[in-house]
């Protein structure tokens, strides 16, 4: 028997939990636990994630902290830290991008555990966004390496991380889209309203850049839908941006939505204007064209195919792509075929089992 | 005037502020700040380590905890971040491979400050050693890395870290070093004594390897002088550990010595028995053969001129080593000049100014 610890903390690591809980079904030998680390903005915000999901929650660190840098790790690490100690798994997961997943990757390589990490490799080479920064030291904590795109397992090895370390075996956000589309019935189709997203320091913190998009999309006009994330929701609140919500009257602002409901959104909107990287995959996988809010460039293979175009927080490129970027062509399968989780599961534990 | 901000944690570090205290002097555009994060095994140890080297301290943490992973780094972090917005310095120096340089390089990067990092590219190729862990994730956020052999220039370059972040201008050791050497009148012979140190967790923590270091040096019966670090203590004051220290009665056991202390035993000793990376290279600065016991390499290149002998926790290697590693022939300079310590500030300097 196999244990696997999953450290799941925020939103794109409650979907890979969804691909991952219900791909472990197939596989008696293993044992693997998701514990909540209590990341998140609230408590609400979690349990809106998990909402709808059937993922057995082990438990939730009741005592996450989010006030200060030190608070965030020190409560993050001294939870990861109990409960290796408490479960002894023989792995334990890192998830993508975020300060759960870094000192996850952190916590097990002090308790010297292997470590595997869930879109690893991913890089846009800023060194102080903040995703990069838990991404790239999660990869160089970690023993096996899970990246989603060709593009990043040459990333990996440019940074002299060993070969027989990388495994290219698909992205699991695939998995989880096909899941929900299946299980609640959602056929994509293009709709007569965009879905808007934004959730990155980069923007939220900025109150200038939020109002600089908001009044893109509202010069473009068109119908847009704007679940937003509590951050967001923050700085909407206060001064400047909340002006340029006011004139932007074809935004509809909607409290953050559960996977399935943002899986339903995105399935049924005309085009996804977005900071994430999860949800910017999931668009690509539905056939959406991509507006991307931020300047530097994650998946150039997305941008190459013209299925994505870079407008950072540029009002008038914004609105022009609002109008006019109709991308065209083939849409080739970047991310895979969405058997990813039981792949990468067994991956992991033939692993473990040559160690042993 | 540029302002550095630089955190001291640790005796390495301590050591690396002398060099650099001294070398600022000359340079007047610039401010460097030396705080003191109150890492260390308590008070006593830390102003032990900086007696008699009169470095001026900005401050000192008084909130340091080490009870826990998560102790440590939310109060290093917290503290950390808070001195960075206020003396808003051009650059924070990360020092070494110790948690006050890998969590000072955290939070000058989350506060977009460009970090410094000295004596990075040292590898040991051990995913789950510490001091690999904090060198290793602090390489990967600095600006500027200032390795202090060439062998580190090519780990850098093996991890994609681009050459043009990457100076090699020799050893800070080598300037305090000097320093002390010449400040203090110490002349360096071979004495009648052996000096024996070990303080890193894969000994400490483990007390069958102490056990098996002490027994190695008892059954050679040289006379062996062993400052204590307060880690070593603890485990010393326990069960088995402590039996084979009664056997040892050629080894005269010392409290912590402050640096200039440490100087004068290593420059009067016959050979240096140890696990400390900066006393080795000290040793061999020192013409004095190295017995290391840690069974991975740093400074391969002190290796293969034959001035060091990996011996680990073996007791029957230890005693060998100590009657019988007599390396002669040729040591020259592996770790620069003497002063690496004005060079890299200068260097510092102007490539603030390059980016300003």
């Amino acid at each position: 028997m196999v244990r696997i610890l999953s450290f799941v903390g925020t939103r794109p690591e409650i979907i890979k939990s969804l691909a991952f809980h219900r791909a472990a079904k197939n596989i008696p030998e293993l044992e693997i636990l998701f514990l909540h680390t209590g990341q998140n903005f609230g408590q609400t915000m979690a349990d809106c994630f998990w909402e709808g999901l059937e993922i057995p929650l082990t438990e939730s660190n009741p005592n996450f902290k989010h006030e200060t840098p030190g608070a965030i790790a020190g409560s993050l690490l001294d939870y990861m830290t109990s409960k290796i100690d408490e479960y002894k798994p023989d792995v334990v997961i890192s998830n993508t991008d975020t300060h759960s997943a870094f000192y996850a990757a952190m916590a097990a390589a002090n308790r010297k555990v292997p470590v595997a990490h869930f879109e690893g490799g991913i890089r846009c080479e800023v060194r102080t966004n903040p995703e990069e920064i838990n991404r790239r030291l999660a990869d160089h904590l970690s023993d096996w390496i899970f990246p989603i795109a060709d593009g990043d397992v040459q990333f990996l090895i440019n940074e002299g991380i060993s070969k027989d370390k990388i495994f290219n075996l698909g992205d699991i956000t695939l998995d989880a889209l096909n899941i929900v589309l299946k299980e609640h019935d959602i056929v994509p189709q293009s709709g007569d309203y965009d879905l808007l997203t934004t959730h990155r320091q980069e923007n939220t913190n900025d109150p200038k850049r939020l109002a600089r998009i908001l009044k893109g999309v509202a010069d473009a006009g068109h119908k847009t839908v704007f679940p937003v994330h509590p951050r967001t929701r923050q700085m909407l609140d206060s001064g400047l941006p909340a002006e340029a919500l006011k004139q932007a009257t074809n935004i509809e602002i909607l409290p953050p939505q559960g996977y399935v409901d943002m899986v339903r959104l995105a399935a049924g909107c005309r085009k996804v204007i977005t900071d994430s990287g999860g949800l910017r995959r999931e668009a690509y996988m539905l056939g959406k064209p991509v507006i991307s809010l931020v300047w530097f460039v994650w998946f150039k293979e997305m941008l190459k195919l013209g299925f994505k175009k870079s407008v950072g927080a540029d009002s008038e490129k914004i609105t022009d792509a609002i109008l006019n970027f109709n991308p065209q062509g083939e849409r080739p399968p970047l991310f895979g075929d969405g058997n990813a989780a039981e792949r990468i599961l067994r991956k992991i534990i033939e692993k473990v089992s040559d160690e042993a």
